[in-house]
Formats: structure tokens, sequence, C-alpha cells
């Protein structure tokens, strides 16, 4: 039992592949509440894997990606989302049937279709994506509150296995979080706009101040909070965003240029020096936001 | 004296004209620190002005806007951007000689222009923008150390009195200020991009979220801290954008084409799904980034 609440068990053996921040607050979550009776973290680093178990996130662990999950019940994958389907599917010969297998990649169109290839026929996948902190990465920086009260969409489609579903959605809803169903399809769309959209904002903004900064000489001297907080999310790591970039490029670019034309827009009132339109361009703004805050609570 | 502190006199009469949280603060200020025998509040309002008396920020008011200023040393502006040329010219005929007048404006080439042309020629105008807080509006949230720390940007031109151009920025140093200073064209290209360009950013990106929210119904249900936090600044005023946009209308389209070039490289990498190019487009952020926290300190 190695020291797991003895709760609701809901899985005798879950896996996680990638025992970082989110995999390791899922197995520290998994084990404060008694989910299951025994948690396997599976990754590269022993030293890793070492301390996280000593945090108490996962009991045992395993280096050996081909067979370490062959007990499972349920597969955590949190890998970063272009090794999800890779890990998957080097997994999958020694996965037992009726095992579920699940991720957490920040995209969900492309990781969806690949897993569906993939995945044993004895087996079930369901996309999900807790959308949980990631500024501070690692298992040091692990706690098993981290889901409670965040969304975790899970993203089925016409094919996933209903008892499947059901049983990642108890699962996501038994470590604290709010689920919310969508298709792969919504789902890229929307955090498109809401995260990776932003984040192309923050750096191209940056590169325009440079530009600026190269010319005057002026620009970072009057940058103060406000551009601060807005580039904040540049700190974030590049190899991560490039991946999650790639892996929704359609819906990246279409939001790209969804902002393109809303500022040509301004930019074009702003030329012909049309008050109401520019004076519009800031109110759809201020409604919308009002809308947004009373739809979020 | 009105209760002002006896500290280092710099004007015997100091005139502010809009009493709103700016220029209450700044009659805080100098009320506190004894930089004048009478401070002078001017506004269209009696019921702001009688409030800003009781909270001190003033020592007396007049409803006046072409007499009230008639005994001020130093004349400080805090209306509207499209706003300070046209109060300063309604003040004009009566301004003593040698009396100084500056303003708070977040624009300045325009109406450093435009008060070269209605500034009285015994008197001197010197264009400023504290770039202090403006969140809480009004002089019910005023208070004296507003600008202390705060970025003080003074803006003289060629055409700028050297004396008079020394009292102000003294004058800003003695509120506890950090003067920056630059030409009226540096700081209008710095501010479009650390704030009126963020401010068309965050209004354009809601109304892209709106449109996607319209489709798929998704979009606001994921929306989670970091979006509420990046379009916060479009509670601001309308009005007020407009008025600033306007006013600065040739950088912030500078600075949107800038921004719309810099996105189109982005998009052009992720539709050739170019890694190195998406990779290089994050790193690029993050060092810059970098730089800036290195400069600001």
């Amino acid at each position: 039992m190695s020291g797991n609440a003895s709760g609701n068990v809901m899985f005798d053996t879950i896996a996680i592949v990638g025992v970082g921040l989110i995999g390791g607050s899922l197995g520290m979550a998994v084990k404060t509440k008694g989910l299951a009776k025994r948690v396997v973290g599976i990754g590269r680093s022993e030293q890793k894997l070492m301390r996280a178990q000593i945090l108490g996130a996962i009991d045992e662990y395993s280096l050996d990606f081909e067979h370490g999950a062959a007990d499972a019940d349920l597969i955590v994958i949190c890998t970063p989302v272009s090794k999800v389907a890779p890990t998957l599917e080097c997994m999958a010969p020694n996965l037992k049937a009726g095992a579920i297998i699940t991720d957490v990649g920040s995209t969900k169109r492309e990781i969806v279709e690949d897993a569906s290839i993939v995945t044993p026929d004895a087996c079930y996948f369901v996309g999900g994506h807790p959308m949980a902190g990631t500024e501070n990465a690692g298992v040091e920086n692990a706690f098993p509150d981290l889901f409670l009260g965040a969304t975790y969409v899970i993203t089925p489609t016409q094919d996933t296995d209903l008892s499947a579903l059901g049983r990642v959605t108890a699962f996501a809803d038994a470590i604290g979080a709010i689920v919310e169903t969508m298709t792969p399809e919504q789902h890229d769309a929307s955090v498109a706009i809401i995260s990776h959209l932003p984040h192309a904002l923050a750096s191209a903004l940056l590169q325009v101040a440079e530009d600026a900064q190269r010319e005057s000489g002026k620009v970072f001297s009057l940058a103060a909070g406000s551009f601060r907080d807005l580039t904040r999310i540049s700190d974030s790591m590049p190899e991560l965003w490039r991946d999650i970039s790639l892996s929704n490029s359609d819906s990246i670019c279409a939001a790209i240029t969804s902002m393109q034309e809303h500022l040509q827009e301004f930019k074009d009132a702003l030329e012909s020096r049309d008050e109401q339109k520019v004076l519009g361009f800031f109110e759809q703004g201020r409604q919308i936001r009002q809308t947004f805050l009373r739809l979020v609570r």
C-alpha cells in the first residue's frame, strides 16, 4: 500500500509518465486522496524519479518505457506535447487489456488523432488537458492541490469509449478539478486564443520594443509595471512553446489572422481620424471584457 | 498659508487645472512638502473642487478658467490630452509674465506643438508626463506619494526656455519622481509601444475571443487568470483612449505595423513548419525580456 491514503480506490495501479510539475502533482493528489493502490512513475532520469519518490509523488519508479506501465490500469502521459503519441506507441505492445490512457498536453487535435492510431485495440485513449499552473516546472514545485478548482478539459471524439470517458472524467473530478468536455477542435481553437495567441503577442511586442529601443534608446526606460506584466509569459521555455505552436499551428494562424484584421481596422480608423470608430474599438473591448468577467464569475 | 508644510518653497502660487487623481495627488505632494505658499484648483465642477479642498489637495479653488490662474507662477494642466492646448489658450490672455505652464498629458508631440502656438510670449511652456497609476480615477483616490519613484518624462524642444525647464525638472524631482528627459517625438514613439499598443492589443484580443466565442461557445469558459490579467487594461475609459490614440496616431500606427509584421513572420514560420524559426521567435522574446528586466533593475 506504500502509504497511500485509503480513500475511494478508482484504479489499482496508475502509471505517470513524466513526473514533473503536473505529473508529480497528479501523483500527490492520487496518493493523498487514495485513488490508487499503487502509483508508478516512469521517466528517463533516475535522479528525478528518486526525488519524486522521496517527495511522495510516486510509490515506485521505472526507467523502462516499454514495460514500466504493463500493470497499469490508468496511464497518464505527462510528456511535452510532441512526445505523447511516440511515448504511447513505445508502451503499446505491453499494455494490459482494458487499460485507459490519457494525457495532459496543451494541444489536443494532433495528439488525439495520433493516439487513436497507436492505441492497442484492447485499450482506450481519452485526451485531457488540466489547465493548471506551469510557471515553476519540476516535481520540486508539485503539490497535491494544484488541480483544486482548475479547469480540466477532456476531449472525446465519436470513437471514444464511453466507459473510459466516464472513468477519466471521474478521476479529474476526484482530484478537485472542474471538468469541461469539448471536441479536440473546439479545445485547440479556444486555447489558441486564450493562451497561445497571448504568448505570440508578448513575444512580438518585445521584438517591436527592441526594434524601437535600437532606434531611439528610450523605450525600455519608460516601460513600467504594465509592460512587465504583459510580457511575463515570455519567460516560459521556448522549446515548449515551439512544440505547442507547431502542434496547434492551424488554430494559431487563424487567431493571428483575426488579430491582424482587428488591428488593421483600428489602424484604418486612426489614419482616417474616425473618432467614432476609434471610440468604438475601445468600447467594444471593454464591453466584451465585462461580459467575460460576468461569465467567469 | 492654509496649512501647507513650510518646506522649500519653489513657487508662490501653483494652479492645478483639473483636480482628479493626478492633479489632486500633485496638490497633496506640493502641500505636504511645502513647495508652494498657495495651491489653487481650477475646474468645472464646484462639487469636485470642494471635495479636493476638503481632502487637502488644494487651498482654494476657482471655476473661472480665464482668470483663475492669473496669480500663478506655475500652472499644471491636468485635463485630458485633447483639452490641454484649448485650456491654455483660454487662460493665456490673463497669465502673468514669467509664468511657467506644464501639463501631464500621456502624449506630447501634438500638445507641445499646439502649446507653443498659444503660450503668451512672456510665459514658458514645458511639456511633461508623470507615468503614475491611473486605474482609479478621481481626487478620492489621490495621495501625496503617487509620484514617489515614478518616471516623470519632461519633453523640451529646441525652443524651450532653459530656466523654465530647470524649474519644472526640479519640481518633478521634489515630488519624488525620477525625471527622464527626451524629445516629444521620442516620448510618443516610446509610449506608443509601451502603453498604447498594449491597450490596442488587449482590445483586439477581446474582439478575437468574442468572434470565436460566437462560433464555438467554448472560449470564455477556458479563459483563466492570464487572459484576465492581459485584458485588464481594457477596463479603462474608452473616451480617454480615443483621445490618446488620436493624439498619437502616427506612432501608434507605426507600432501596429511593426506588430503585424512580427506576427506575420511567426505565422509564416508556423505555416512552413520551420521549427528553427518558430523556436527563434520565442527565444528572441525571452532574451529581450531578460535584457529589459536587467535594464529596469
